[in-house]
């Protein structure tokens, strides 16, 4: 199979947006890692597999040959200005359809920006855990805080495609499956008021000014349930983050339990990003008919590994149920080194496996198809795709 | 190293039987999953690394090309008929000896029709937890439970040649590693018993008329024990499995207290599956002289990864440890995928190792022999193989 | 990239020294395993991956040709006398500075030995447990054991390069990250002295003959918080070893809290072995700036899949946080298949890498180098490199 396989516009079911404008070498650099303080001395995180891959693919769509050096590459960025670069790297990715976490701070382009920028078409997915600190900081009585969660996790069911919850870093994934009652979700959001408000006390502010994080494993699960009774696909952060997360309390696994008490809901449940347990997640997947797992941010930040992480996700998962994804933030390029990795790995894999006669070139084709956009358009309901752009 | 490695007729140490009647295309596929229910909307358990190699390997036999589609497969099974379709396939496995698990309910070939049809001999693994069900359903007294199911156990010795327990499947691997007591067992014996008849009040049935499903911890710890001083092997399911299992509960390095606890017994514990945590289960292999892993289903399942999963077991597994296996189950084309896989695999892995002067020829040779035959004949006292069939 | 990547005099930065006397088959056999007890029967040790790459690299050094027999090699190596061997192996491996972990029982080397039969240069890495047990030996009020133990750090701090700690063999890793109070280290302290006393009037020995096996959690956290507050780097052993160990209690993420705890000391933590929990590690070294990870063991005894893990350490490990070891213990033959193990398994890596266009030459060439000796320099603050010898 000398021929690549065609891929369709990809539909990037997990992302966030980009920033707008021209950032200093270390904010940039900083967009590189998930670590949360500057590269130790003598280390910068350009050295990374995911630095590689950005000065790999990136360079050529600003005029410059692959694998100048980090100075070239940012000096060259701002020469042509955030918007430019933006504009070049999103349309040279090829995605065709974002879905985007809206919840992340900072000044991201929206979805509706991404997918112009892009030309394509942008949803939003809507991470629970910012949701209901918003409500939490609009409430005067902590009381009703377990309704009104509900009712506005019900109102945004009406326009986004999924939600999505950070329960492994608020909590840790070994959390108790069941739906908490109302009466421990009401106590459980008093006793964050009563402690957000002594904290406030202590430092001389309204409460309704600070940011509140939720971390209480009653209100996360009350979360996890409100968005599994909504029936649309839950999309749950599990395996590798930023230094904030343990990585064993992010095994995928750990959820098994609640896997099972959220089944009869008739819920999806996306494991997202999974390394290094994503031998774990492709087991769910192949267990729970309403599982499916997605290989984002795990291919990016492995770069030229992308390909040996894919191909471990391939063992168990069925081929229905494996998700592209970039998990891009911040900076654009992490969408084309996204989907250059992606693209890249599955030709690379499928090809091989065509040319030993172990699969034929008929399913290979079908099952890049699917991981590259159908399983999406049928997790989220997004109705059929555009003509293929590979 | 161009021509293959010879391999002997393989012992297969751990099966079960094949189904005997013509099957529906849903009762197929759902032979091709661990999975307990239909597959996802929009997906099918063909879409799998295990159903493309069914795909890849047994049509040439049943007169078909490699790829067919799944409905034309299953038209020409049905035409066949299923008894001569299990003999075409089991015959063109070439496995000399089948070590059959016939705890599995179902009306499934023994182990004599098993080797009658493809040629070999045949002998019975014990399983267990279902040994202990029937005991229980077969006593009056539960306060003789204990001392019954050790008369089973011993009696069941003297003509199995191994046994085997689901504990990972019954209470998770993470159990006290010490054998209970008399009275220990005696007691939850009672509770067992006790709950049992509670159940079937309320259900109107008569308690030996029903399953009697063993769970508690101190009664699977007490079979474990009773087979662990009978001097036969041990099998231990480990790893993946179905979904009524929890995957991390069931991680071959639970077992290490119980692993040092039996060893003064001078029993050998054969580890099962064990993927994901195969390298685990190779390290138990590796520090502990009784400790032996199975490479079975961990190849079947994994399909064109085999080879990548097999050297994974190749790491820290000593030569002499590793062990092969199917575990085939209700169809005749897991038996053959097994052993092509498992062949393919070794063959690439160990010829490649050759080919690049890590390994000789003769070494390599040698090992190929080990884990395909030698080791198990070995420790489940066998006897010599006959001729080479590779 | 047919020619092959030059690397620097290496940097050996986790080490034992070696036996000086000629051994017996069995006991040079022991020294290929992890394993506390002779092979099982009919197999033997080396019948592993470490065994033969030890047959695959060291008999040419002897005159012999690669893969010869274990018998043949046993007996030329007694032939040339262990002192000829050990210089040839040692003068072949090409390490030119040898941090050596002096805390291992028995007759070995010195690091100023085994570098002078290397022509290289050798530091010493301070076992804390070892430090402890000495000093707990040599007091006669057990009250004043953390002081006493402080000091000793303190003091050999100012000529060791770093210290190593086993608690993963003593306690496991999911310890209390926090340090104890003095109160706590004192109640510990006579706690540990009264069973100890109590032990020895049972055996009719003097307390401070015997070997005083430290496991207490409180102390091996002073220990840790003592080793961290130096400022010199602190090795950790995590991953496989022998079996005292029991390997899920080793998996470096049970470290993740106290490596978030000492993180304000400015310390230093190398995480030693790894395996088979390396992207974990990984994982930890790309996260938080004062994380390393060793990469030698784990290679030693995968042999010849030694590319395929070190390439999975590659995947999240900043290319500034991994450090070559051989991990040798005992023979001489370990530091020959270590560095011959090491320098294919990057070599061949890395120019693949580069052949397929992803990496650059150059960067290449860098990242060797880093791993080989720079990282280990820097660190450890040894000063820069001589000429390279690849």
């Amino acid at each position: 199979m000398a021929e690549p396989l065609p891929l369709p516009a990809l539909v990037d079911q997990h992302c966030h947006g980009v920033l707008r404008d021209d950032l200093s070498d270390e904010r940039f650099e900083s967009l590189l890692t998930e670590s949360d303080a500057p590269a130790a001395p003598g280390t910068g995180f350009f050295d990374t597999q995911l630095g590689f891959a950005v000065r790999r693919w990136c360079p050529p769509l600003l005029g410059l040959y692959p694998h100048c050096s980090p100075g070239r590459y940012l000096a060259r960025r701002r020469e042509l200005g955030a918007g430019e670069v933006n504009r070049r790297l999103l349309r040279a990715a090829g995605i065709g359809v974002f879905l985007v976490d809206t919840g992340l701070p900072g000044e991201l382009t929206t979805p509706w920006e991404l997918a112009t920028a892009a030309g394509g078409t942008g949803h939003e997915i809507v991470r629970l855990e910012r949701l209901a600190e918003d409500v939490a900081g609009r409430l005067s009585d902590p009381g009703s805080f377990g309704t009104a969660v509900r009712r506005a996790v019900d109102e945004a069911a009406r326009t986004a495609v999924g939600f999505k919850s950070i329960a492994a870093y608020r909590c840790g994934l070994d959390l108790d499956p069941t739906p908490p009652t109302e009466a421990e979700v009401r106590a459980a959001a008093v006793r964050w008021s009563d402690s957000q408000n002594s904290q406030n006390s202590r430092d001389g502010q309204d409460s309704r000014d600070t940011v509140r994080r939720l971390t209480d494993p009653v209100l996360v699960r009350h979360l996890l349930w409100c968005a599994a009774r909504t029936g649309l696909p839950l999309q749950l952060h599990t395996g590798f983050g930023d230094p904030d997360l343990t990585l064993h309390r992010s095994d995928p696994l750990l959820l098994t339990d609640f896997v099972r008490a959220v089944r009869p809901t008739g819920c999806t449940l996306v494991l997202l990003h999974c390394y290094p347990y994503h031998r774990g997640a492709a087991y769910l997947a192949h267990a729970f008919p309403h599982v499916y797992a997605d290989v984002g941010l795990s291919l990016g930040y492995t770069g030229v590994r992308a390909q040996a992480v894919l191909a471990e996700f391939l063992e168990l998962a069925p081929f229905g149920k494996l998700l592209f994804s970039t998990d891009a933030h911040g900076l654009a390029e992490l969408y084309l080194v996204g989907v250059r990795l992606f693209r890249r790995a599955l030709g690379a894999l499928l090809s091989r496996w065509v040319a030993q006669g172990d699969w034929s070139r008929r399913d290979a084709e079908r099952v890049a198809v699917l991981i590259a956009a159908d399983n999406a358009r049928r997790v989220y309901g997004l109705g059929p795709g555009s003509a293929a752009i590979g």
